[in-house]
């Protein structure tokens, strides 16, 4: 079934209102050709419309902030945290690490090559509002390494547990599947209405696709490598694996994906110097006061304004304004008094905390580099699920890796029950599976356990597929004059640009609102 | 079969001579896990085997003369060019462009981000003897972008010759292959001994191999990127293509395992500013002459010595040597009278010249940018071949596309044989059917046909099967006391790693002659 353009929207506009049509329109015209990035065009504030409080000065909050700040409306940022940026946030020497319960000090070395980002760390190309800010805040971005065919995958319970590199595993995989398929095609399974023509030049596709031999079958590529060196000799391609272990090992089935995934393609970019890098570009472009460690106790809207108590130094105060965007973690609000309507408070309840983990190492020396490494992941079975090395700095004298990037639920309560000291060996012990020796290089560490640290306690909001069908559309509209935002409000949690797409939708609707 | 490293350095050693074992054996220990970088010791110079002359300053010249400097000995490299380099060459504002017939000057703005690598452009990890020398010669890299599933495949004669997002082809070629296989495993066609559960996890993985739907069967996916707002919505896959259409596409063929290529497999690097800097790089270190504007015209060899002419400022200069290292292309030692064995000089005359051609455009704005595309390569059947995209200055205000990148025989000479004004008239025509609006960001270009650029008059050696089985490994050896070097003599031609191969191994031939 093809829907036309038009057909398609009005449909939208059945189902979610104006505003969303709106939205959708913009997506389908960014991946054509002649897209330009989004221009929001907001109404200038009147006498009417003028004051605005943003609750949470992370991604979607420093978005709005900017936008409503530069059509003229007055803007206050309340902050609970000791910085802005909320998850948004790169680690370097003499940082506080906010753990609840757990506070101490990042002591990289002080350089500022040395940095971990505890959030986001890569921007792919189709990520169009972040990369618009990027931009518009001169913020400087580079090439980054995300997947690495000489990086391992390690999987303890297939292979012998040792790490193999991944660009073996990737050939093998191509290998066998284009060898079935291409018996499929021998055999006369394919009934798609080929002519003989086509089935022969579809099973070339298929050998070229896998590298199989003139037989049909997979016995090996040069694009695993060589085992003799392929600038002075023939090459000659490794052996394939066991069919068997490859199809037995999870590992394995998770990593043929991986950079397919949409998200995930190359190439990757990230900003140089760190994440945070767009946090400063927002708060230098910001005239708008940023009040930090200010808590929000109170959310009341009236007819004309929203009254918000925050305590800042001790002290209750209480800010009005004429319309509140709010960024503060959903699962948040269950503490914070409110008169938002029963069904928005539903809603907001359904919205789950998930969870995220990560260690960031000091190492001494770039010994992965040695290895023919050079940015990248590698992949365990092993607690720390993932290790990440750095993409800037290449020969630099030290850098700074993940030691773990952690995202299932076990796993991450696994690091949680942990001391910090604890965390460390463990992903120091996990680390040396993978590199013989690993621990000998770490000089120090940090772990981030985005589910303890303080006015944040979760990452990668979740909802259960019922609540979502239930609630989901009615966060991404406005309750009176009260807007709920950030990557919680997005199909894309965990990502700034789900962040700034709530952003993006909630001012759409704002500017329709006071536009009349 | 498995052969186990004693023996299969013995059969080496039968079929080579003990220089390929010692190659052999540093390759096979560079990729497992505990390899350092080549580090080849040679013997300190003494009086009888003091001097050496030096023939051509490309990347194998630099790199012999770079080691025999540091052994003590006293080394005179002689260029035919204005320039060090070969074909690392990095063109920026002011350069002369040394084709034959057609001198004209890069008039490129005068920038350091506005530049165009000519020859060699990209570094894989695994490239160990080059990373070594940027390294050891602190040439700063930067990862780069070599593949990109946001640029485009157009094929003028299908998916109606319209420009398609690489990532769709990509997930289409996987799907179609994945269905196949699925089809294959179901109707029992697999006989490699697995069991009933090995056939199920089989089937999952080729299932998410493929993003197969439960029924087996490809009907596109969010791989491809969705035709609604992602952030907002459910994703929506768009639909696959047409199969018969795909695997009548050679373009698309091709395009699916070309980053399956083992040099081609992410990440690549690149070193900052422009190739050169590893020219740059070398020239800062040597403290040898390096005599340029000298053509050689003859090389004798007697007993004790190696005598070789060049023509300098009109002038023919003698030059006395005890050993030669020739980086000379070696389609020019037919002019260049000479003394080599009979063999020797029949084995030089089969390497035949290759052919490469690049245009860079100056684009007076980033137009990619607004379309998704940082860094990496179109791919098109127009002659123009492939298009790319600049991995440096992101959202600078201009930058430098390869509006050209042709590496075919006919179509290297279909450009070769129009007046440079020419070559970019028709790589503008070209650009527009990817990129509509091209041509009106063009603000000048630059032409380089290697087979055509002086003192190279050619790039990547060929030789037919039948003379390299008769002639390489001589090459690979010296005649007396001339060694021939280059990436002409490496199975790497057209590659700097292939360069310093074929340094590496002259000198470690050398190491046991003078070593005696």
């Amino acid at each position: 079934m093809h829907l036309s353009r038009r057909h398609f929207l009005n449909m939208l506009a059945a189902a979610g209102g104006s505003s969303l049509v709106y939205n959708a329109s913009l997506a389908m015209d960014f991946m054509s050709k002649d897209a330009k990035l989004t221009s929001l065009n907001l109404p200038p504030a009147n006498d009417k419309n003028k004051s605005i409080v943003i609750l949470g000065a992370g991604i979607a909050g420093l978005a709005t902030a900017y936008e409503l700040e530069k059509a003229g409306y007055n803007c206050t940022i309340i902050e609970a945290s000791h910085r802005a940026g909320g998850r948004n946030l790169t680690l370097r020497h003499g940082d506080l690490v906010d753990e609840l319960g757990n506070p101490s000090i990042c002591n990289f070395d002080d350089n500022h090559e040395l940095y971990m980002n505890c959030g986001p760390a890569r921007l792919p190309g189709h990520h169009q509002r972040i990369l618009h800010y990027c931009k518009a805040l001169k913020v400087p971005l580079r090439i980054f390494a995300n997947s690495n065919r000489l990086a391992y995958l390690h999987d303890s319970k297939n292979f012998g547990g040792k790490p193999v590199r991944i660009g073996e595993h990737m050939a093998d995989g191509r290998g066998f599947v284009a060898e079935l398929a291409h018996k499929s095609l021998t055999t006369g399974q394919l009934d798609a209405g080929l002519t003989e023509e086509d089935i022969a030049k579809f099973k070339q596709f298929i050998a070229a696709f896998g590298d199989l031999k003139e037989s049909g079958l997979y016995e090996g590529t040069e694009r695993a490598g060589s085992t003799v060196d392929r600038m002075l000799f023939h090459a000659k391609p490794k052996a394939p694996k066991s069919l068997t272990e490859l199809i037995n090992s999870p590992l394995f089935s998770r990593l043929q994906f991986m950079s397919e995934a949409y998200d995930w393609g190359e190439p990757l970019m990230t900003p140089e110097g760190g994440m945070d890098k767009i946090v400063d570009g927002f708060m230098g472009a910001l005239k708008s006061p940023v009040i930090l460690n200010a808590q929000v106790k109170s959310i009341y809207q009236g007819d004309n304004e929203v009254e918000v108590s925050y305590v800042k130094d001790g002290k209750v105060v209480k800010h009005k304004a004429n319309y509140c965007f709010n960024n503060i973690p959903a699962h948040f609000m269950s503490g914070i008094y409110n008169n938002l309507s029963e069904n928005y408070r539903t809603a907001l309840g359904a919205l789950k905390r998930g969870k995220l983990f990560k260690i960031g190492f000091q190492m001494k020396e770039r010994f992965w580099e040695d290895e023919g490494i050079y940015g990248g992941i590698s992949y365990t079975d092993l607690p720390v699920t993932q290790i990440w090395y750095p993409s800037n700095d290449i020969f630099g004298e030290k850098g700074i890796m993940l030691g773990a990037y952690v995202w299932g639920n076990e796993q991450n309560e696994y690091f949680e029950r942990m001391t910090p000291k604890q965390r460390l060996i463990v992903a120091a012990e996990n680390g040396e599976k993978i590199h013989p020796g690993y621990a000998k290089y770490i000089e120090t560490g940090v772990s981030i356990p985005w589910s303890r640290m303080n006015h944040m306690m979760g990452c990668g909001s979740r909802m259960s597929e019922d609540d979502h069908k239930k609630y989901f559309s009615l966060l991404q509209q406005p309750d009176g004059r009260h807007f709920m935002i950030g990557d919680q409000i997005s199909y894309h949690p965990g990502w700034q640009e789900g962040a700034l797409a709530s952003a993006e939708n909630a001012l759409s609707i704002f500017s329709q609102q006071v536009g009349k």
